[in-house]
């Protein structure tokens, strides 16, 4: 594979961004049919941020932050930085000084299988980022990656373009040919999930309003009245 | 292994819970004899919560929450709500919808050898939970697991009823059986520890006030004025 | 080895160690060429706190804290406790109580490589920590260990007297010899940052600030306008 | 918890245990229903091992093995010795030494949620253990634990008088008054397993075998001809 | 995403696969540019075996092997299985009914991010495995996945009909279209490190063979007598 | 700290480290009052490899084995090259060609703390390696590190020239200056074992032998005839 950096890719509406961003990671996840998810040692580095944008991707090595620099140029307002490592890594690749350059050109927030360090100044200016760990390691720039070639950043699979979507609860990627059916169906389940809330918290049980006792019998599951009476 | 629902379980009093509860875990478990912690793992998903319930505990399988929906109807006010899992798993096994329906029960809390996700909305509800990964990781709804069963979470052995003690600094299982030994041995330990904290704080010195000296130089401890007469 | 506590320990000058934590965790690591950072597993128990001392160093065994009873009556006013132990361990070796009895003596903060507890005491108390994990876990007060030699913590070695960074980012270590040089490059390097931070922000881009287009070409970056045009 | 020894336990019969060990630990957790199971980080010094044995429990502190010692002289010829610590270590607690005693008394082998060392010896005498670590770090003899009390040992409850079953794939726990009936189970497991081998090995599919088309389709799973075919 | 079967997948030649076999992964991993490696933490669960196989992929979910059952139909002579999962998982989804069902259609071995049990069957029976455990953990039919969709497995992506190659060293996927110059690369790669690996046995330095010196000179490496003439 | 090759190092005497070489990791470790080992997670690529050799160090960066070739050179005969890394990493920085050059100078093994490659050529050279994980992942040469200072290798501090031994139960360091008196200790330490294991395995108990049953009376250890008395 040689090193590539991709100039024009395709992005979803900013509208189906913006609902996106607006149902959130545990939403999208179960729309799209519980897929997508990043694994859940990405975490953000300042809780109540939630943000989605298009993917501009980066493949970057170990320890070398080289190609965050290049991917600056490709990033227009409303995407969002997306990084994985040819190797698991924990060096702290990005810091204010990017997260400056970012936010001067509109990119709404970076995702990162690597180390990010800096929190405190990014956490203040309100840039939000989710990585693996938070570590000063300072990086190298000697060795070239890529930009907007399919990646994999904790253990999903993102295409240029794809809409990632990120929260307290984790990292979603939503891909651009679905980003549409995605928001509709996430729309229909935040609308059926009001509902729910409302009769869980009146109490009524879930056992009921989902229909299950007749599954479960059928399943097998045995009610005792007290633990005497197991075998 | 059949799967089973015990319906009736014993429960230690309120007012013994409730005075573990404002002892906090790493009093009760040193007044325990240091026994019964789960792995440190197991993180609140917000800080400054402070609680204790009668365990209701939940064997599930990975990846799969249909237990939890039969175990909340086990649940009656006071409760606190275990779950172990068969497996290592990290999957969001429970989230907003069940919190509300928990609390609407007035169950206290949550411990989950597996994911929470709805971090958010269950902050704001105030609904308290200990876990081993925030993750937004759909699961289904397909095989049996048992309620009110003992079970191992996070590496420590629950039984049903159960006193479970859980703060920022952890979790701790207290047997039914013990936990009024324990209320009483936990109040002497901090009325002891209000004493030596007064003093501490004055600049009095540990290895005086536990009487260490004596005991250092008999198991062999040598003071060297400065490095250079190290062998 | 046998177990031995040194009295008499150099240190940097209350100026340099001053100088040293204004400038943080990520300065003075890249300051210091990249080197002496502790395993981003160590973290602060609670955030914000930015602190630099001169190292006193324990060597303790897995779940016994007798050392640190012991390290107290080294320590002078300006310091930070480092606990190296002879395993990997997570038990919450520092509590309060140590807490209340290092903070009269007026030391800075505590970094050990294994577990706190009573986290949320100690967060009142201002009193910072950084530590491997959060644990009640009660220890012992039954095998020696030493003070004042030097030890590895989190992957990091650390001679007593060195100072000790730790913020948000981490923990760094700055060998006693190298602080005041340390404290002048960190200085040329804020200094430096400053006009960086004003250029990214105004949309300049660090491809062309840092002059890279150059060398990215001369390595092989290629750039192709769109995927249709990837091998 | 005070620190106790049980010199009296059940056991199972010598010739239940003897089946369980011909069984091997794959099958008998099957036909426990999927239960028991120790984690899969518990892996065998030396390959080719398979063994059963009643449980003699140890609970140990961390780094610590005195209590090894006390427990030898609770074994007899057909136990197998079961190490629980009270927090996560890898120390080597146990080594040729304390296999030489074990084996001099008949105990068929050892299982330690810690390390072991002297692999080499351990090997050549043919001494099976399962560890959780290799690990050369020698272990003090101060804290007492107890012998014969139930503990978890890789996330298993385990009683006295268990029956341990371990092989290339691992650790399963068997409760005493379930050996029995699960020795039974796993009898018609085999006798069924060899037809299955028989048909499989003759080229015929599971999914005939089983019978899973009906189910595959009913669930909703769709055949494509190839990927031009997918949405 | 709906649950998919795709029947007819593309595959490299014969010729090319027996010969990216023959070079093993470290050489064709280097030969594609250093990528497409799995995570190292996929281990083989027999020593010495060394096979390259046409990727026929699945996506199952955790603890339930369902879609394996179904992906054994897709797979013809020289295949190679890849099971991906939908969330970090070590639960024993193979063994060795199945292992001898994929051997009958002539399948070349099996790599899965997740679990492998039956490790001696297996073993003996010459059906290489790569996983990230051995664990005899149980798994459920329950709940559909796919086969023959693209997959991430261990932290690569995998497309059906990717060549995988795996031996000692780990496991590496090269895309089926440059599976070709892959081998023709690989080939090269051998000529040259023949040649290499001579001169080096007969005393020759790499710092010489690649002649480094110079580049070292210039990144600025200095040398000294020794360690007194450190700064 | 600027990238240096210290040209000349100590060494011990190659008599005292044939002799740790044969008294192998444990026995030395524990000599030395149970200090220096490397963490468990080193292992050797292949077993039954035992060895001891005087530390060539190496610093090198994340996926990069540039300081490898540079070490090389300074090897005589009978050392044995410990290569740390500035932050976790798990790439093949070593394989069969470097250890093709390394077996040419007589250097006797590697201990690196990071990935191995070329498992099995390098097995049947009989070179043997203890790393952390075994990887095939390539490495690039881009930036410096250094030769012969001090390191952290796997949570050891080691010094150039210091002792290595190395062998089935992990790696020890043993300081150059307390060589000799470790092998002395050591030697010790076997003859008495070795009247140990005689009397052990006629059956004698440690708790005899070790005279501890007063010791753990004292202690407070309680003996009951059955768990019926169990309060």
């Amino acid at each position: 594979m040689k090193p590539v950096v991709v100039r024009n890719i395709p992005r979803a509406s900013q509208n189906v961004i913006a609902q996106l961003a607006g149902f959130g990671v545990s939403t999208v996840h179960e729309a799209m049919g519980r897929y997508g998810l990043m694994k859940p040692y990405m975490r953000p580095i300042w809780a109540g941020a939630s943000v989605a944008g298009s993917a501009v991707t980066v493949l970057a090595q170990p320890g070398d932050n080289w190609m965050l620099h290049v991917a600056v140029e490709q990033c227009k307002p409303g995407d969002l930085l997306v990084v994985g490592v040819t190797t698991d890594n924990t060096d702290g690749m990005f810091g204010e000084l990017i997260g400056t350059s970012l936010k001067a050109r509109g990119v709404v927030g970076l995702v990162i299988d690597a180390g990010c360090r800096d929190v405190k100044p990014l956490t203040e200016m309100g840039f939000p980022v989710w990585s693996r760990a938070v570590s000063s390691k300072g990086t190298v720039k000697a060795t070239l990656g890529s930009v907007n070639i399919p990646v994999v950043c904790a253990g999903a699979a993102v295409n240029p373009g794809d809409v990632i979507v990120a929260d307290d609860d984790g990292v979603v990627v939503v891909p651009l040919k679905e980003a549409e059916e995605v928001a509709i169906k996430s729309a229909e389940r935040v609308a059926n999930e009001d509902e729910k809330r409302r009769r869980l918290a009146s109490g009524e049980l879930g056992l009921d309003m989902y229909k299950m006792r007749e599954a479960l019998e059928k399943a097998g599951l045995v009610y005792v009245e007290d633990a005497s009476k197991l075998g």
